[in-house]
């Protein structure tokens, strides 16, 4: 095996792009799947989301309170653990154009820890955690 | 040819940067060098603008109402098609400082879809659509 | 020696990324390790700042004025001046709550332009230089 990971981490990359693109375009097909079906989701509400069904109804029905969203993502810093396990730290800017009141925006500063394994379908985020920098409504 | 497009991924990535650098900077040579002579462009206004000259003419003229911008990418999602296409999606965060009135900020959100094609001269934007999310004067 | 600059353009990368880790979750090791030992910094305030030392010190009493920041990055135009120099240029939004008034935002709009050198310990920033396009609190 190579030093070289160029490979692996444009893989990785593109998971969170995938997750960003999915959500934004609402093909939650696609953000399903950026998750392993056990996913356990850390850090969007008081509860724990475990699992990559509860995860992705959980989005569907938080995005109907809005209308476009982007979700800006950082470069990332990638910790490999071995050959198929990754650590990435993402910073995101996530723009919500509300439904109510119409027009106001609601933006969030944040970071994402995802946990990553490498599956025969490719990497997948087996535990995703966000950390809240802070919010404005504007 | 290796599966790795670790190189071709970065050159991509860098026509994405040389765009923004290009404009940011008001280095019209470096922006007018991402695109193909008979480049489509798509999204920017009403009109379809067709051709490198007609689009860089826009674009320079379009910048005469701005100080200082930046336009802040995201990560890319690529799609090869075959060795010499590409299918390119970029979030983009676009600040620009109106000229009037003084400082007040016109910040546009949007996603760009830019088709590139491999030239003797690297790849190279032979069609670029702007999707737009939202703008905001603030 | 290949052509394809992968792990080398990752290795950049890394460097960036691991400022903003350092700054944003306060870990001044690892802002530190960012840079080369006789760095001179730039653009941050009316002097030039000479030395690690002296520029990690200035950051830390310059971040007691604030609560959460983070520094997004966009992607970075790489030049390449042999196998062990490197021009980066890296636009940046940086957001900064202020403590006083509480839960005002500083944000900054620029670029860094980090020249680098390979060291046996890593790439390592030995100028870096702040080109601000503005700010706003709000």
């Amino acid at each position: 095996m190579s030093n070289d990971r160029s490979a692996d981490r444009f893989a990785v990359q593109d998971v969170m792009s995938s997750y960003a693109c999915g959500v934004d375009e609402r093909d939650m097909t696609m953000y399903a799947n950026c998750f392993a079906d056990d996913v356990e989701v850390v850090g969007f509400g008081a509860e724990t989301v475990n699992g990559k069904k509860a995860w992705v109804e959980y989005v569907t029905g938080a995005l109907e309170r809005f209308g476009p969203t982007q979700h800006m993502l950082g470069p990332q810093l990638v910790t490999f653990d071995g050959n198929d396990r990754a650590r990435c730290r993402t910073d995101v800017q996530a723009l919500h154009y509300l439904k109510e009141p119409a027009g106001q925006i609601l933006t969030l500063w944040a970071t994402y820890t995802s946990d990553m394994v490498r599956t025969p379908g490719g990497w997948k985020i087996k535990r995703h955690q966000l950390t809240s920098r802070g919010t404005r409504v504007w």
